[in-house]
This record gives structure tokens, C-alpha cells and sequence, in this order.
């Protein structure tokens, strides 16, 4: 097969590592230009130091960015609407990692995000890049976005039982999510400083965090509601930094309408996962591993799942976990590439995880 | 002031550990004793090397202990309760530490522990360790018994919000406790193994904690509920281990009645807590430390609470820390054995905590 | 390629689980039994959690191993020599990654280890499975012995500079080596108990280390011994357990006997390493990574060297990292399996390394 | 007694923040003024989160502090020296503790600083604040230097060594420390970024560290060298960084003219160190705290001292670790405070340090 053309623009940041390395790997790409307007010029390693005689590229320019057949933009929020008519002459086909293109509705976004879109045009055109819900559109489109981290955490464990149509959406749906310190970007603060962010179990966003946009969607869409129209429930989202560098824990607590029991929620996660090839349940009796821990899943594109039931309360609490640069962010864009391409979505993502690290 | 005879049984333990250093440290107090079966013979700071140089002490042997003025326990649950009366026999005052006695209803008990309690008669006469609640309960009490750790950042947080009479109760209350690894105790194991247990983000008890029950009964008291009678609300409590030796950080989502107001939550924090010695109120408009933060509360008696309010959703986010080896537990049995004995409740817990660290 | 078929045996410790991971997925072999003692019957995953839904193997017995091309050991110190002669029965190839066949010397061996060699016989015939310095001997191997964590990073940094004929042996060689605390293997104990061993900084082993024999032999060999003999130079290593789970630093200081400069240096290191997969020297002006750095190794095979030197002393400062179960054990076994099968020494190790992490 | 009035300026860094900690709990101290050029007019807790609650001061402006009786400095390097003269107009006692007066000898201060002094005829007068060395100076001392954090754990575990004139200077004396990421202080930066700085391993000074030059002038002195000169012997010392807030541990590797015993040994440390109030002779048999740990001495003014000894090669090495925030810097100048004063010196400073931590 001959090798598609790839570039990346701001590429000098921890998704735009992620990216570059893994495409760097893909066996169907050729990796041709990565931007950065703060590095052009310099080698690629200067900012992602693991890749190291594994390449020799140098960053170019944003404004030398020449026509490829794959754009992915890896730019701060905000800045890839503004600049998205640009970046589509330059390829027929657009992954988008920040936040930009994630809602369907200019509504939703405004309420959300606290301002006006852009380009409220492309909003319906955009797939929201998740293939465990958006496979087949996926195969058609033009504009991708990525997903949140956190919020794909949530979404995943959370849909098959809105799919199912078996919450009660009468009482609130409170989704507790710990993250790691890369989440917060490559740039220097005093909220990453080490002495300070060490160790810390920080509450950074108890209310209004705008991954519940997104929640609000997809599981309203997965629930059944037409494309632009959200869940009908209250959804208590909180972030909690915690000592990690990679990885996304999600808590999730859900009650039932009806009286369940742990095998028909097995069944119901199974019917939903039991041919993604990114998805694990992992619920066991016994060992440490017993429920998702995002540490494993360092580098590696899975999300692992977990439930446990508690039947007096009719409460489920949803366990997941994920890599918030793959999974969360640079792996799942490369999964929804390979969707596009109509190629195995695990092309350049088997990397399993390390243990123990 | 004569100082008082105190001993400790458990000593060896990290409960343990950290009463011994505070009482050493205590103006009023002659630490006299420290038991512990596995140690008996070996110097204290064998099992607390921070101790060395500090203390010549070694542990007795449990059968040894003379009769003091006050007598600390430190044992493991379901041990305290078993020996509980040759202990009252060798002092007129007793903390117990462990979960014995924390609960009034030997139901409760058995709903929450599973099994049934060897001491039933003393569950009325104990009295929970927690002077905010019970301070003029603690000033006649002879048997008086700790509180876990995640339930008193929990109640302290929620009970003014319960008090006040403004938290929805048909809406389950949601607690998410974050956990270091000096809570599992001082006994290695598979789970607390450093390669496994390092980084991680582990869900250990998503269901069924036993905290719950300590909510489910302070809670009730302070909305009203006679004693031994529970809270009408579903407590929906989970537990995640996170990278982090000393330190609990819990995020509590309530539904409020009314339409409140920030001002108002702040009224009712304040008027709580205005005068407590150990209770600070967090919440900073900007700066890192805006929220609650267990690591700077190390080796501290403080429970900082912040909370954060959305009012489109009724919601109430309460956040409060501690460290689980001081506020929740050896401090705090510290400051209600200073309330027993009617001296300045801070007296041998002024260490502010370190920052950075 | 027909597949060679390749076994383990000790597969449930985090040697054995490297190794797994990466059989696995090498394109060359067929993973075909997995054996381990203590937990026959189970799963794979069940002890190496990132395998799951990666494979579905079981572990065998070690009574049940049959006939393979090639079998890896993965046994405590002193279980594979007691028990070579049955494992080379099963196998024309045997990989022993336990220090049983590290030293050409049974002399040296009674020095470090304190006992006498169960199998001497063997000694002389063992390759010490450094591709780096032995890759010749490898192609004809039938038992070759995998290379201390500590000793690998250290003789691959100081290698050049022996070999070079500069370093005045008359003044020690001074060697510190941090260490993660998966080098201490997957059994929990009190110095791994989490509590105890975060953020640990300690020196456990500050004289005496067994890694200082492989220093002895490979030093010396490179430095123009004959093999059996050891270099002439005290050497001072010093082990001290650091906050990690995967990684190991070494700090060398050798004194040089005539006053060289930095491209001397450079040179000496080009030309030892210029063409060596998996070693990257890394020295530079600027940046955060300016000299190597274990945590950025984490999963991949590579050793990156740099190093410092000081012309008032005559003092180089070597700097080695790599990642302890890979490139210090696992990732070289598999390495020196690809020299001996003549393969492209990459084969199955290409994983890069994660930054950040 | 009535209080003594101390200010500091330079307040809002780390070792501001711990010296304002100590001297509001010092009781013959009244912390009269705290200045910080950065934030003046805000509290000092919200430099200072642990402070919350404790202290109601504000800031000052630098250009308004008055007249007191002790004056603490805490300027970044070559601040204080400039602006000496006006801060001893302002107090009869300053304690300085930056790097600025640490060297008796302009030469030495040029060689390792790479500049000229801009106050040299102060030199001689400056007395090195380390009490074990220079207790006597101390009670006449009218300005006192604070000592480098790494410099104060190698000159405190190798100085018996040196006055017991045991020392083959022949030979070089290497010293490896490591230290955490407070020792950089309060200002974030790419180095510090959280996601690069955790779990980091490494090497920031292999070569050339000012703190070498501290060593020579004190090591010089107490093996008999005149003030202004230094040690005939080669120092390698090297700088790591590692995982970990606070503390430091030095690794000292010495030679040893003739053969010694063990014995012999202690019995130096014992008659240097017996009465010593801040110092811990820590070698034990068994046990996880074998050797000195900083981790247990956060927040303590103790230094914790151990030793290795090897026969074959005439090798001690030798162990040290505190705190580098207060062994290392205020907890020390309060000491260097307390002996100038002719009080005892652990006033203020009795915080033993925390287990687990």
C-alpha cells in the first residue's frame, strides 16, 4: 500500500508528541511536515526527547505547511476554528484535537465555553472522532474532532447503560474524574510547579468543567435524542488533579430505574463491547488489578472498564480508565484516522501498556 | 500541673506511631506505656525511626501494662471490642481508635460490618471522638472511640449544610474519597507493594464502605435524628486509593433545597465553624492552593473544607482534607482527650504543617 | 520465517513479564510455554495486568515444559545453575537472566556471591549477553546470561573510555547507581511497603554490591585482559533506592590519565557507539534533558550515555540510564536473542519510550 | 524574657516561607517584619498555604523595613551582598542565607563563582553558620551566613573523618548528592514542570558545583588548615536531582589512610558528634531505616549521619540526609540564631519529623 501523506500542526506539545511518535510508527503513513511556530527550525527531539534517533525531522513553519492528505491540528482552544478554512485547502481530510469541534450545537458550545463560535458552520459537518459511537460516520468525514479527555473516559463507561436505557435520569448523574498533570499541557506555571503540584490531590474544577458538554451530547445521543439536543438529566462533573503524569480515572454513579442484577449489566457491557478492539472490561474477584488503573495504560490506546452494582441503592458506579494522551486524546485521533481509512482501527496502536511501571 | 499517666496499646503500628510522637510531645501528659505484641522488648523508634534520639521507650508486652490514667488503643478492628473490659479495668478513661465503638445502633453495626458486636451494651455509653460534634459529650465520657478518616472529612464538610436544614434528602448524597496509602496500615502486602501501589489511581471500595455508616449517623444527629437512628438519605460512598502517603481528600456533591446563594453558604460555614480550633474555611478566588489540600495538612490537626456552588443545578460541591493519621485519627483522638480533660484543645497539636513538601 | 518456538520459565515476576510482552509481539517467535511454580494454571494476565486481552495464555507448570528452540530463564538467584542441566535438555539455547552465569570466574563468583558455583563446568562456555561487547560470541552461544541492571549501564558507559586506554586505574573508579524499586522483583516486603518506600532516597547496598564483579570482568576485558582475569582498579560502587518504579542512573567518576578535551571525548564515544542500535549519547547545551534520563527510557531498550568532564581534575563524569527490566534485563535478553539468531537486533524492540511519563 | 525582634526579608520563597514558620512558634522571638519586593501588601499565606490561620502579617515593602534586633536575609544569590551595608544599618545581627558570605577568601569565591565579590572585606568577619563547626564564632558573630544545602550533609558526615585526620587526600574524595525539587526554589520553570520533573533521575551539576568550594574551605579547616585556605585534595562532587520535595542525601566515598575498624570508627563519630543536638548516628543491622533517609527528616533540623566501612579497599563510605529546607537552610540559621543568642539551640526546633511520610 502506498503511504498516505500526514502532517501535524503544533507539534511541539504533548498530544503533538503523542502524534508524532505514533505516526512515526504507523505503517501507512508517511509522516511529511510537522509546524510549530514556536520551535520551526529546530529537531523534533528538542521537545520530545524519547524520539531521539528515532527521527531526524526538524519543525517547519505553520505558514510553509505545504498540501498533504491528512491535517492534524494539535493547537491550543480556540485557534483551530479561527484558522480552519485555511487548514481544510490544505487537506481533504481534518483531525482536530482541541475543543473546537467537539459540540454539535452553537448553543451548547456557547453555554459552555463562554463565547460565540467561529465557524457555528462546520458544526453539524464535524464528527465527534469516538469510532466506538461514530464508526460509520467516520468513514465519510471530512472534519474530525477529538474527544476530551476526561469525557471520553466518562462516555465510554457510561453509554452502554444509557444505550440500554436503563438509568433513572430523575436523580443526577455525579461523575467524579482524577487526571494526571500532563492533561494541563506542556507549559510551565505555578500550578505545575513541582514542589507544589507533587503529591497534590487538588480539586481544580468541582463545578462547570466543559467536558460535560460533551457528555451532555453523546449519552443524550446514545439515549436517543436527535443531533443537537442534550441529555435531559443533571450532570455533577468534578476534576481532581492528582499525583500522575498520564491518566484519566473516572468515577461515575449511576442509579437504575429498575432493580438489576450483576450479570444482566454484564451482558449489557458486553453486547456493547465485546468487538472493540480498545475497550476491556476488567472486574475481578480478586488481585490488585481488580478494577481500572490508568497507570498501566500508560502509552497504550485502551480503555479499561469496570463496574460495581449495589443493589439497595440501585446505585452502579462506573470505573474507567484511560491514557489521557492516547486513548484521551493522540491515540483515539490516530484510531479515528484508521476509521477513516477504512484500515484495522489497531494499525500502529498495539503497544499493550507497561508492567509494572 | 501534674501531668497525667497515659499508655498506648498497639504501638508499633502507624495509628500508633503518631500518638506516641504527639503525646511525647504533650506538656500535660507522662507517656508511660506502649504495648505491642509483635515488638514487645524492642525500642519504640525500631518501628518509628523518626522517633531516634527523641525517646529511650521500649514497647511492653500487652500483658505487662499497669493501670494509667488514660489509655490509648490502637489496635485492629474487632480486637479492642473483644478485650474491651480488662482494658476499662486498667484505666477510667479509654480512646479507642479502631472501629468498635464508633457506632451507636448495633444494628447500624451490623448492617455496615457484617457481623455481630461483642460489646453492645457499651455502644450508648461511647461517645464519637469528635469534638465539633460531641465536645460537651467528650468533657463526662469514659470510653470514647476515634472516627475513620474519610467519614470525619466527610461529616465535618456536610454537617453544617445538614445542620442548617438545606440539603435536599431525596437526592443521594455523593461522597468520593481520595485515600494515600497510610491508611491501609503498617503490614505490607500485594496492594501496598511499591512497584504495584506507586501511581496508582485505584477504586478499592466503590460500594459498601463502612464510613458510610459513621455519615449515616453523625449526619442524622446534626439534621435532627434522635440517637441511633440514621440519616433518610442514600449515602453513596466510594473510596479510590491515590499516589500519596499521608492524606485524604473528599469531594461531596449535594443538592440543596432552595436557591442559595454563595453568601449564604459561607454564612452557614461560618457560623459553624467560626470558633473551631482546627476547622479552616479554603476557598481563594486564585493561586494554587484555592481548594482544600491534603499535603500541606501533613502531620497537622487542621480539616480544611472549601466548597463551590452551581446554582443552575442546586449543587453543592463540599471538599475538605485532612491527614489521616492526625485529623483522622491520632490528632483528633489528641483534641478529644484534650476536651476530656478541659484544657485547650490545641494543646501538643500546633505543628502547622509544611509547605512545600 | 517459520516462527522459533520459545519458552520461559519464572514467568511471573516482572522479568518474566517483560519478557512476555515482548515475545509476544516479536514477529519471529511463537510464545509456546510460559511456566512458573506459583501460580500454574492461571493466567497470564493475572500477574502481568497490561497483557490482558492480549493473550489468553495459561502458565504451565515447571514439571510440564517440553522441548523448545529456545528457553529464557527468569529464576532467583542461584535456581538456575542448581537446575541448568535439565533446562538445557529442553532446549539447544538457554537464556539465563539470573546472575548465576554472569562471571567467566569461579573465583570471582566466591568473592561477590559468598558460595561456591553449583556449576563451574559452565562458566567459561556462558556468553555475558552484552551484544555490545560480545557480539560474535553470541552467534555460536548456547547459554548466554543476561547482565545486572546496575552493571550493564555502567560498563556500557565506561567501556569506551577503558577500551580507549585513558583512564588512570592507579585512583578508583567511583560509581553511585540509583535504582527504581521494581529492581528489588515483584515479591512485597516491609523495604517495598509503599508508605515506607515513596520517596524513598536510600542506600541499601553501599559497599559489596555483586554488580561490582560484572565491572571487574567486563572492564577488564575491554581494557585488554584476558577472560577469567579482572581489572586492576578498586572499584567503589554504591546502590541507592530512588522514587521510581522503572529506571536506573549511573554517576561514574573516572580520572583520566592525561589531560584530554570534550572532542577527544566525543570521539572515543563515536567511535565505540556510532553504529550501536540502542545506545544514544546524549550531552547537550540546552534543555531540560541535557544529559540521560531513566523515566523517558521507561518500555523501550535503549541506554543513552552521556557524560562531563572536568580538565582541572582530569575528571570524567560518566551518566548512563536505562530502563532496568528492559535494556538491565528483559528488553537485552531478547536483544542477545536476536544476535544469536542473526536477526536485526531491533527485532521486537522498537518501542520508543513515552515523554512525557 | 522578653522577645527578641526579628524581621527577614525576602519572604515569599521557600526559605522565607520556613523561616517565617519557625519564628512564629520561636518563643523568645517577635516576627516583626516580613518583606517581599514581589508581595508586598498581601498575607503571607498566600505564599505560605500552611500558614493559613496562623499569622495575620502581611508583607511589607523591602524600602519599609525598620530597625530590629536580627535581621534573617533570604535574597536570591548576589542581592544581599550588594545591599549589604543598608541591611546591617537596619540590625546590630544579620543572618544572610544566600550564598553570598559563605567563603573566607575572595580567590576561592571568584574560582567557583565565576565573579568578583562585591563586598570582600566582609568576608573574614562572616562567620559560617553551621553551629557544630563554629559554635564559638557564633555568640560574637554580627553577620552569619547560612550554609548550601548538599555543602551542610557532606561537611557534616565527613568532617570527623578529617579532624581525626583518618583521610587519604591523596586519593579523591567523590561525593554524589541528591536532592529534591525544592532546593530550586519557588519560581516554576520548564525544569520544575511537573510532568518533566516527576519521577526524574537526574543529573543537573555532574561538574563544577559552588557547593564544592564550601567543602574545601571547611573540610581544610578542620584538618587543620588557616582560615582563607583549603583542602589539598581533590573534591568530585556531583549534583542529582531526584523525586522528592524535600531533602537531600550525600553518598561521600573516602579513603582511608591505614586500616581501620569499625569500631574506630564510631568512636570518631561518637566523640564529634555525642552531644551534638541536631545529629543522628544511624547504622543499624536491620530494619528498613538502616541508613540515614531524608524523607523522615521533612520538616526537622536534624542530620541524620551513617557510614559503610570496606576493609579490602580502605573505602568509608559515608551517608547523610536532612531536610534542605531546614537543616539545610532556616532550620539551620534558627540554630545558628539560638547559638548567636546563647540560647539552646533546639529552641523552636523540636519537630521530630513524620513516619510514614
Amino acid at each position: 500500500m502506498s503511504q498516505l501523506h500526514v502532517s501535524i500542526v503544533g507539534g511541539s506539545g504533548y498530544t503533538g508528541g503523542e502524534l508524532i511518535r505514533l505516526l512515526l510508527f504507523h505503517p501507512n503513513v508517511e509522516l511529511t511536515q510537522v509546524a510549530s511556530g514556536s520551535r520551526a527550525g529546530q529537531y523534533v527531539h528538542s521537545a520530545h526527547p524519547n524520539l531521539r534517533k528515532i527521527t531526524s525531522i526538524r519543525f517547519c513553519h505553520p505558514d510553509d505547511l505545504t498540501s498533504c492528505d491528512v491535517l492534524f491540528l494539535c493547537l491550543p482552544h480556540g485557534v483551530s476554528s479561527e484558522a480552519i478554512e485555511r487548514y481544510r485547502g490544505l487537506a481533504p481530510r481534518v483531525i482536530d484535537l482541541a475543543g473546537d469541534f467537539r459540540l454539535r450545537s452553537a448553543d451548547l458550545y456557547k453555554d459552555w465555553y463562554g463565547e460565540t463560535h467561529s465557524a457555528p458552520q462546520l458544526l453539524q459537518e464535524a464528527v465527534y472522532g469516538m469510532p466506538e459511537l461514530h464508526r460509520a460516520e467516520l468513514s465519510e468525514a471530512t472534519l474530525v474532532s477529538g474527544t476530551g479527555c476526561m469525557a471520553t473516559a466518562a462516555i465510554l463507561g457510561l453509554a452502554p447503560l444509557y444505550r440500554a436505557g436503563v438509568v433513572n435520569t430523575a436523580i443526577p448523574l455525579v461523575v467524579d474524574a482524577k487526571v494526571g498533570s500532563s492533561a494541563s499541557g506542556a507549559a510551565p506555571g505555578a500550578s505545575s510547579h513541582h514542589p507544589d503540584r507533587s503529591g497534590a490531590v487538588r480539586s481544580f474544577q468541582p463545578t462547570g468543567h466543559r467536558h460535560t458538554a460533551e457528555l451532555l451530547q453523546e449519552l443524550g445521543q446514545v439515549a436517543g435524542k436527535e443531533s443537537g439536543e442534550q441529555l435531559d438529566q443533571i450532570i455533577a462533573f468534578s476534576a481532581t488533579a492528582v499525583e500522575l503524569v498520564r491518566g484519566v480515572l473516572v468515577t461515575a454513579h449511576v442509579f437504575v430505574k429498575e432493580l438489576l442484577d450483576e450479570r444482566a449489566l454484564w451482558r449489557i457491557y458486553r453486547e456493547a463491547y465485546g468487538r472493540e478492539p480498545f475497550i476491556r472490561l476488567v472486574k475481578e474477584r480478586s488481585g490488585v488489578y481488580r478494577y481500572p488503573e490508568p497507570k498501566i495504560l500508560a502509552g497504550s490506546n485502551y480503555c479499561d472498564i469496570g463496574f460495581e452494582y449495589e443493589p439497595k441503592q440501585q446505585r452502579v458506579v462506573v470505573i474507567s480508565a484511560l491514557d489521557n494522551l492516547m486513548k484521551g486524546a493522540a491515540g483515539n485521533a490516530v484510531q479515528s484516522f484508521n476509521a477513516m481509512c477504512g484500515w484495522d482501527e489497531t494499525t500502529g496502536l498495539t503497544f499493550p501498556g507497561l508492567h509494572p511501571v
